[in-house]
């Protein structure tokens, strides 16, 4: 066990499988959790994922030794300084955002002799989301990133470091800037052009019967990404918009590079970009 | 049985997944094979894939009912005109290829009088190849296009259809430039965004490590896309490299849409991009 009292806000993917993965790998002594819908908390207390279902978010975080908040990276935010605010030392608070910047910014200004903030990340999304796609072994093998700075309390990051490790996690330490610009790369950019490559193939074709048909498995996969969540990518978007705009501007010049190729019909020069992305294969 | 004497030339992934089908379901009364690669031929005779691995191009398509052409696109125009000059009428000649207007146009021009040709491409490719890859089922469900023009033979057409009917597919017929059309966008445009995006993560990013230690769900899709055979893209892309700028704009201009959405903060349109993307699932 790692913690007596455990507290969850927000039920989502995330939020459900830490629920049913600190269960089975007994990592919490209670379970108390709150989501802002209550279909989503009555379901979640029906499958024993949680031992509590809390009235409000602030009885779910009263006597909480770690408060996992796994909302929207816009609501966490607010919603973190606001438990701050009523918060007693002792207390840890985590996130799970794909973007770490401006929770962790917004959490050091806040003053001192409440609750310990450490900023967190599970790389372990998937294109479905909801209480309904929460499973176990979700965080098994994932790396997790903690974005601690100076101002972060070592005892905290190191409860939140044992608390991911007990569910299965690669611990990984970065600042938040260095986070935000990796992940506006490895997942942001991805995700929007996987958007942007579904509404361009959809827009040259015009009808979608003719695309599904069609579609073969490459394409297939942009598909399915393009599923994820608009309101989720939505608010990544905005909170990383600066450094998703570098990764755009490197795209296009990637884009760039094979039109110049296909217009002069360098075939040299497509094959070397084509060998290109091959040799990361290997890395991953 | 819907042709006595079937020849193959090419046993890659396509060509040998062919051998195996259309023996498992006794499509050919006898499967002959041409692979430049003696050692792939050796295999497939050794796998009893292949009835008779011939010696020479021209010894296997003596006498041949169906020939196949399972060769890269930048081989299949020279290979089928020069098995066109020395087959006799009765002879039908198809291909399996990602482009199909320059085939096409090259085959309607020669002299009749001697075989018939049928441009045709199955929906079915993976990111492997080689007859390594090749696999029984690989064509189940797949839909499987013939193009023929003004001067392609009805009994010839009809006999394309049969086979492929016969190794489990859905035969969809359009004119070759519609199919590159459409191609260009489903399949090609997913293959060279794939690759584009892997360099530009890696061109962000700079360490491949990196890269591969964070790689979340969707970026790993890209870098087994962009993991597809770079001498077979180089071929498709400027084979059809008209097409595929047309749809390289239509990408850029919905990159612009994301990028000026991020530039102003306006989230309203992120999401109105982002859900578009999200309605095509449905179709698929």
């Amino acid at each position: 066990m790692i913690v007596s009292d455990l507290s969850i806000i927000g039920l989502g993917l995330i939020g459900g499988s830490i629920a049913l993965d600190a269960r089975t790998h007994g990592l919490a002594g209670h379970i108390t959790a709150w989501d802002r819908d209550a279909d989503t908390l009555r379901s979640a207390a029906e499958s024993l994922a949680i031992d509590r279902a809390a009235g409000s978010l602030e009885e779910a975080c009263a006597g909480a030794e770690l408060i996992i908040l796994a909302v929207p990276v816009a609501a966490a935010v607010p919603l973190a300084m606001e438990i701050h605010r009523r918060s007693s030392s002792g207390t840890v608070i985590t996130d799970v955002g794909s973007t770490k910047e401006s929770i962790t910014a917004a959490m050091d200004d806040l003053p001192a002799g409440r609750a310990d903030f450490v900023g967190g990340h599970p790389i372990a999304g998937i294109e479905n989301s909801g209480f309904g796609a929460a499973r176990k072994g979700l965080f098994s093998g994932a790396p997790f990133i903690i974005t601690a700075t100076e101002k972060t309390s070592r005892a905290a990051a190191s409860l939140v470091e044992k608390f991911w490790t007990g569910l299965g996690c690669s611990i990984h330490h970065m600042p938040a800037d260095e986070h935000d610009r990796i992940f506006a790369l490895v997942s942001h950019l991805p995700h929007l052009v996987a958007y942007a490559l579904v509404n361009s193939v959809l827009s040259g074709i015009g009808d979608p019967g003719t695309v599904g048909r069609f579609a073969g498995g490459g394409f297939r996969d942009f598909v399915r990404i393009a599923a994820s969540d608009p309101v989720m990518w939505r608010d990544i978007s905005l909170d990383n918009s600066s450094r998703i705009l570098d990764a755009l501007n490197i795209m296009e010049k990637e884009i760039s590079a094979i039109k110049k190729a296909l217009q002069s019909g360098d075939g040299e020069a497509l094959h070397d970009i084509y060998k290109r992305a091959r040799e990361l294969k290997k890395s991953t």
